[in-house]
């Protein structure tokens, strides 16, 4: 019984490591993270999408190389190479079924890196692994159930039951982003209209803010200039300007309808909200929160649900992508 | 090992018993049901939800007794009561937690149920109940993962993830009617506008009818009569009649809507239509099936998600009650 307990703290005192990569459109991002979720060694590279998917895969490889080197340590130091990456993403293989991001259609990146370096690689959707690094590392601590709604250029979702990654049927599910909201909406890019993306996202700020903007003269946004409209803007601007606080108040309601949705969908313990939109948590949080609290199904007679901000920023997508090996 | 394979085959073909209730507003349906998924004997009562929980209970007891007494049964040939019931249900403790249908609130009912029988009891939400139990039994057959959507006079939904009732934290999710599909839309009964239950239930058909021929003296509809308008009406002119058309279609468009959304949230291998709107299927089908082929997020590329019609009909209540005792 001695030798067990001694086990078990060993276990609990043991490090582990492994290298997170974070596969974007432009620069790969990667980390050597360990199983507290703290980024210890980080670099990037660029993409070079339009090499094809092989010298990507190359470069991810020499990504790793650099961190390990950094880190004074070889493959058998870390259990393994975690990859969020956009797209459908096969998790059981490690393929990326497609992306219209960086145009790939049935990649085996798993297979292809591993065998670059030697460690084994597991790949997920990078929303997917964001919102699982979130669930063990960050803000969805302590929770079971967790949606994770990444707000940027477009509206990325990950959904966490029962301490487990949820993908749907061969992981081509948790596209939160693409749920319409207003039937005969905003055109998406997926072909459809109305979607949550198109309200949610910073590019639907951008799009708003100008319309403002064009039909209205007078308002201070154009101090701004039309060209340097950023998903700031309508916030930068809404105690001053009516225009903008329509921007806001409308960006705020659809924000809302979304997650009233996720949360009468899945009632998850927690909605955590990630992306460069979250910079406004200020604004944001109050409405939403009291929204969810009064609005979700069941009212408040239902299970509290907590609205909260992400606690990783720049690096979720490599603790993510490495918390497909950490516990 | 002969010994292994007799126990195998044994285990086979060994019977197993469940008793399923279907708790409704109006009357209680229940029904012995096997493990093949077969209603061996049913019987039903008056719900008599006026007289409170207890007396409701008490009714579903005398129900049971009666069901066991048909088969020539005790309660040792049964491995479980299950209840489908309306509203949010603690499947752990198999309490109603509320319920505007008959107005319970924190309502300990398996303990009840059991305590009055002396048989163990589940409680399932009758949606997510019906939805396992085609999952078991019925058109889900085969497939791991499942969403049910009921088109009665709301729209229920019960979702099934690899192979295990999805039903949220504190079982207070899975209300896929009330995912707001038209933001600002019709007013729902749940305080929001806009939920996928307000265009794709029968009560949605009947409102859109009547407008229709309030709307239009000249529409053949009015053969029907207002007071007589129900579900079925519009699909019985729409051969004939224009409005009546417009109506079908409006609702076709709005459910395949709710049905991508549902896809590209769970990404289900199949979706399963029940309720009773479903007895147009060779209308629906057709136009639903190819638009979720074609508009679901990744198109042709993502994974074929098959929409079907439920195997049961008005047993479906008992049968996925008893299935959440029956594999």
């Amino acid at each position: 019984m001695s030798e067990n307990l001694k086990n078990a703290s060993n276990n609990a005192t043991e490090k582990k490591y492994a290298v997170g990569i974070d596969l974007g459109g432009t620069a790969i991002k990667g980390g050597l993270v360990d199983n507290r979720g703290a980024v210890l060694y980080s670099a990037s590279v660029p993409t070079e999408r339009e090499k094809g998917a092989k010298a990507v895969a190359k470069n991810i490889a020499k990504l790793v190389k650099t961190i390990l080197e950094k880190a004074k340590m070889t493959k058998d130091d870390v259990v393994g190479i975690g990859i969020g990456s956009p797209g459908t993403i096969d998790s059981k293989t490690g393929t990326v079924v497609y992306t219209n991001n960086l145009n790939w259609k049935n990649f085996p990146l798993a297979d292809e890196v591993s065998a670059l370096t030697g460690i084994r690689v597991k790949v997920a959707n990078d929303a997917n692994a964001a919102a699982l690094g979130e669930y063990k590392f960050g803000a969805g601590k302590g929770a079971e159930d967790v949606v994770m709604l990444t707000l940027g250029t477009g509206v990325g979702g990950g959904v966490v039951i029962g301490g487990k990654l949820f993908e749907g049927y061969a992981s081509a599910g948790a596209e939160l982003g693409h749920m319409v909201i207003d039937r005969g909406g905003e055109q998406c890019t997926c072909g459809l209209r109305g979607c949550f993306e198109t309200y949610a996202s910073a590019t639907a700020l951008i799009r708003e803010t100008k319309k403002a903007m064009l039909s209205n003269p007078q308002t201070k946004l154009w101090e701004v200039g039309l060209d340097n409209v950023c998903g700031k803007t309508p916030f930068d601007y809404m105690d001053v300007d009516e225009s903008a606080k329509k921007v806001v108040n409308e960006y705020i309601d659809a924000l809302t309808i979304g997650i009233i949705n996720i949360v009468n969908i899945f009632r998850p313990q927690k909605v955590i909200l990630g992306g460069g939109v979250c910079e406004q948590k200020k604004v944001l949080l109050p409405p939403v929160r009291k929204a969810v609290s009064e609005r979700a199904y069941g009212g408040k007679k239902a299970p509290k649900c907590e609205v909260v901000v992400a606690k990783f920023k720049n690096r979720a997508g490599q603790i993510g992508a490495a918390a497909l090996w950490l516990e």
